[in-house]
């Protein structure tokens, strides 16, 4: 046993019985679709639908000595199906089975996924609004910056999560397609009707030019997609491993009771959620690059994908669902400290408020440049103890354009908390 | 000079000068909304829109003491400009007007290379209206499979060129982002009307959480867009060079007068531009990665992703568009072969038509197991000299099933061609 | 049930049970070599030694509680040990354990994989010293250039094995290291002596500077070098698969009795082996890329590597194992055509000596260019049933240069096919 | 222009007129060596040393009409030399001369990277002969674990450093490859001899068995040797980036006089340069992954990997010797913040050491569990203003154990404080 990170209601579309079942439920309609239009017998397609099932074992017998695996499967069938077995299959050329499947096992993977990605959306938005006007510094380049809140940093995430699962849904729903055009994708066994009907009746859409699979550049694009959406996860956790610092300290994970963060150090408690899913970002990335290399097929196509696909569809698709999740429960459990948040802006002496000085100042007259190099000036003599607040109040050529209490009003960030709420709350609404 | 491959509608986007003339065009509009909105002078405004010019020399002469490149641009801005330069950048901050700034860069190079596709996308029309029903062997796994025509093998990758269309445009759509709400996204200096009526102005949308940039997702979606043009775009130069092997022979790119194939071998003619346009897939791929690897930007944005973007941004849109305008010379001016497809056909020794002797014994009542191994031994034991056609109609377990005019008609092609050709034909409509 | 292609002897060595066996052994040596060195008391290492036992899904038990799997994993040791249980993990920090576990289990996982790429390395010589001087078509772009011997064609593979046999040991050997130099590196609990003492007795190396953690550009080497041995692979499949075209046909994979190449087209032989190891080197690449993003761990470690890890360490050695081992198969398996590989030579319609001819015009004292423009105005000129000796015979430019006999000496390939057997040769020798 | 980074000493080597003058190089030592062996006559070598030059400009012209840039080339030389012009190139194909001058390129690229690590090798000994024993927390997860010191820290990385100079050293030598093999690597024209001694000439090795190239397998080495020494910069440049964040403050990037950090927030000092380099490392990963994927080319090559080649030769060399010779300066101005180390470490209030007592406790006979649930339950208690050392000492049931004086000791760090001094020292020999 390899250990592997697996929820199971993802870990299940990717059993190898899913695949057969469904790849069962493509022969079945199939059947039934050829049956109305009189291209077998009705009495076959209901003997098929009544009797077919499969056993992995079996399969696996029958492969031993066909080494083809669809062909192993489809004489398990239609050895259960018996006489009208035969029909089975008809006019199909495996990789229509196979691509169609792949769909239907796609779709339910993404509902899955979906589902994750709710939850996730969940946890964002109850933070949001429950800390739309929380202060704390904003950094750019790890450095204080201007004040923001944490609503309106979450809010920032939300949004990507938005986009991601726009691209998600339409990267999956681009994928829908049945495909039944045969050997080298010209309808020479079956007629596009039938690939039209059982389309319809599997909630799928008929491939309009396919080669002899669906092409490969559909389901790049959903690697694509699931590798935007777990960038998107590992940017918020990255952030929650900064925001964990020892020496930031602005939020914790939660941590069980009876839980140890190192076997050396007792003390330890450690982000290792937002970590692992850090981890995972890099794994799908490297699925993506697999992807996008399994698109140039060799004329109506080669078999290359195949063993690629093998892997990556499951492993994508689990560790995708499960750095969501992870992430969903992180943020549920996460404690803030609001705390902490003033104290860093404290911390900051002021500097975080640096632009609005300069802004105030220009609308007060001061040319720019000037106004520029008196506030950096005055920024970096700040020692131990001082705040820019009040070396900005004593500051003779400050104090030409703005009066201390002007200047205070700045620094109190009363306006600003206003305006962060109501930007973290636009967030709430779609 | 390092020597790269680039064509000069697309260079002339990421030339320096283009990027400074953006820039000037973002602070320009800002001043003139700001203006209207009674922020800044009108007459700054006026005066800021008039005499607003810059000199490359000039900036980089600053920049060697601020070390800060759009701190260089807007000195060098404001000095044209004089006394009402500094209302130039006024609440701005420099990322403010660089991503505003690369999203108009972005729409012009998302305009050459639709173009360039718009190029391509006529060639291989053209190729697709005149090749309909030239019929040539389909292949999988680099083997005689079925027969196709080549106006069907064309079509499969107009239709791939039209989702790769819709990728892209979708990617710059999303993209159009003006972004001015300041050092932290929290539009502590401007208020979100100043960017939206600048966003207007430039056709462009505002973005609604924003941290110190336009999050790295969009542009990520956008090289990931471009790495699935550029794989398609592979995908039918591995084909040309398949085709153009010197086995198969069924295409071949111009070779022009005077033209030399190798310095060594005097007869050589070789698909050089399919090869080179294989190659910068590569590069395209590798380009994503990157994009994918910039999205997790620590906290309000840190600065790492510039120096990546410097060099992807006009790497990855002059490799794509000089990949597709050669992909598109290369179609216009491919000779076609129909003697050597019709060859190659026949020297599958009616191989490509086995499918269809299994398909029409089910048809007539033999159970798919038993058909299938009669065609498989027959074909298996096809000699030199031989074809599958007189084969099946000498062989007595065959012709229980089907008459000899029943198997020759299938050989025959007829009502394949007329297929092929209706099927070709539907990629000509949109 | 997640299909997945493992040989049972790589799969072992990635099992969980075996992870925890590699951890035991440094717990064990480590006590063991502190009793030595007076540390702990002698009978305690006897009684480690002796009564360590593990159960998997004890330790999982343990980890719900503490979330440290390495913490219920001494757990578990201790409580099976008792009372000398406390002097388990004494000193050390989880990843000094985990490790050097890794590293133990890398070698094994190196010599299984060592020993199939040996097994490879027989096939090819076999070849080689069978098809040494099997003339068969060069060709350049796909085109027909030059002839080779099939023995020199894989002669080069063989050479790019070997060189990827020293890369892939060295990489091995830099990573066999003991680290056991505490939470952050600094020995701060047990001296650098003990680390050497246990490295000496696993056989291993201690780390010179570690953080808490072996550096992880250690372990990238090590993907690096598995993705440029797959890569190699791929090289070798992707010619098996263009040598097993139906136009080229100059070799075969074994077809077994009762195989089906296809469930639509009965005839169909097609190269399945190869295509499936040419999809793996895409897997092998993306897990390299992952490798290298997992180096720059945040101060003297974080945990995000581990996520990643888990999944490409067995992923890794389990499909370079199985590529390689597969590809060993196919070799020996080949079956060599090499009177279809005359048949192309013929059909290259002597083109393939074309550059011996301009050499020969050249050394009779023509021109370059002059003598390179006659060649190939002739080649160019050859038409069906034609053949470039012919026209050469019969043009008078040429003729003023060459007698017919010396033209056709060069034509009949004699002198050539010694020189190749000599060359394919001396990769038959080390 | 399209602006990007280059250091003028690696620009230099990548110019097209230094590629010209390489293949230069290639032909006259070949012509040379033909003459010493008589296949050439003695006058005609002579000349083409003495009157060999050539012409960017004339060659583009040559160019247009041949479509081949070393035919091209060449007949610029020949022209140039005159009568004895025909003998340049005689026997070579194109790849002879592109990629044994390519060698050359690489060597002289290599020294001037090698020269630039040299720097940055001189800037980290300094850093730790400076701060061998400057106490500093330790940090896992990002979070305090234990003291460190920092030039032990940076001993950590210029180990990294040297493994990688190894590694490029290497890859750099296995590619020092003389190929003049001939069109499909027979040696049909020229036999080995030459190849020998022009190699030997041009300070080269033969390549044992090639194809028309040399493989493609060295070059990819050297690439991913290029971006495990990026991603070691990368490894430093974050833990700068990390050190210099406004909380943590340990050191600082110098700041010039007159330099701005950002246009809206005049405060502001942000680590650029290391920000910078992590960027580049991202770069370097996407080029060896192109490089991966140009391995594979087909039979005795195609030319895919050339329009590959074209851009990430030279970019590759130019990220890599700009981020290490930044780097290099980067360390060198490097402030470092005693004062700032000890403060937070104080800010750790006494948590660095947990291990420490952890193991004290056991030593004195308390068993590993009870013992590490005592320390972990007191650490986690800890609050504002309390100290662990003052916690432990009124803690009974730790007292049972330890001695206020053995606590205080270890809290002292004066130990350690020697023992890293002497660790970091041992990286300052080699």
């Amino acid at each position: 046993m390899i250990e592997r990170y697996t929820r199971p209601e993802m870990g299940l579309v990717w059993d190898l019985h899913t695949k057969f079942a469904k790849m069962m439920e493509v022969e079945i309609t199939v059947a039934e679709v050829q049956a109305k239009m009189k291209l077998i017998p009705l009495a076959a397609a209901k003997d098929i639908r009544k009797k077919s099932k499969f056993s992995i074992r079996r399969i696996s017998e029958i492969e031993q000595k066909t080494k083809h695996d669809v062909i192993a499967f489809v004489s398990n069938l239609a050895e259960n199906v018996g006489k009208n077995g035969k029909y089975i299959h008809y006019g199909l050329t495996s990789s229509d089975v196979l691509d169609t499947a792949l769909s239907l096992q796609i779709r339910e993977a993404g509902e899955v996924l979906l589902r994750s990605m709710l939850t996730l959306k969940r946890s964002l938005k109850n933070l949001i609004a429950r800390e739309a006007d929380t202060l704390c510094p904003g950094r750019t380049h790890g450095m204080y910056a201007e004040p923001t809140s944490f609503g309106v940093k979450i809010a920032g995430f939300l949004e990507e999560l938005r986009r991601n699962e726009k691209r998600v849904s339409q990267a999956l729903d681009q994928l829908m397609i049945c495909k039944l055009s045969g050997a080298v994708g010209t309808y020479s066994s079956l007629g596009p009707e039938v690939e039209k009907a059982v389309a319809v009746r599997l909630g799928l859409r008929p491939e309009k030019i396919a080669t002899q699979v669906v092409p490969r550049d559909r389901h790049a694009e959903l690697f694509l997609a699931l590798s935007l959406l777990c960038a998107g996860i590992e940017r918020l956790a990255v952030e929650m491993r900064h925001l964990q610092r020892s020496e930031v300290a602005e939020v914790t994970e939660g941590f069980a009771q009876g839980q140890k963060g190192s076997s050396a150090m007792p003390h330890k408690k450690n982000p290792i959620s937002s970590e692992n899913v850090t981890g995972l970002a890099r794994l799908m990335r490297s699925y993506a690059q697999a992807a996008l290399e399994n698109i140039a097929l060799w004329h109506e196509r080669d078999i290359s994908h195949s063993s690629v696909e093998r892997v990556i569809f499951p492993d994508a698709f689990i560790v995708a669902d499960y750095a969501v999740h992870r992430m969903a429960q992180l943020m549920d459990g996460l404690i803030v400290n609001r705390k902490k948040m003033s104290e860093n802006i404290a911390d900051s002496q002021g500097l975080l408020f640096s632009s609005q000085i300069l802004l105030a100042l220009v609308r007060k007259g001061l040319a720019r440049e000037e106004a520029y190099s008196h506030v950096q000036r005055i920024a970096h003599s700040i020692g131990r103890g001082d705040s820019l607040e009040k070396k900005l109040i004593h500051d003779p050529d400050v104090r030409q354009y703005l009066k201390a209490k002007e200047i205070s009003e700045i620094f109190s960030g009363k306006k600003l908390r206003k305006t962060l709420k109501a930007q973290a709350r636009k967030a709430l609404t779609e």
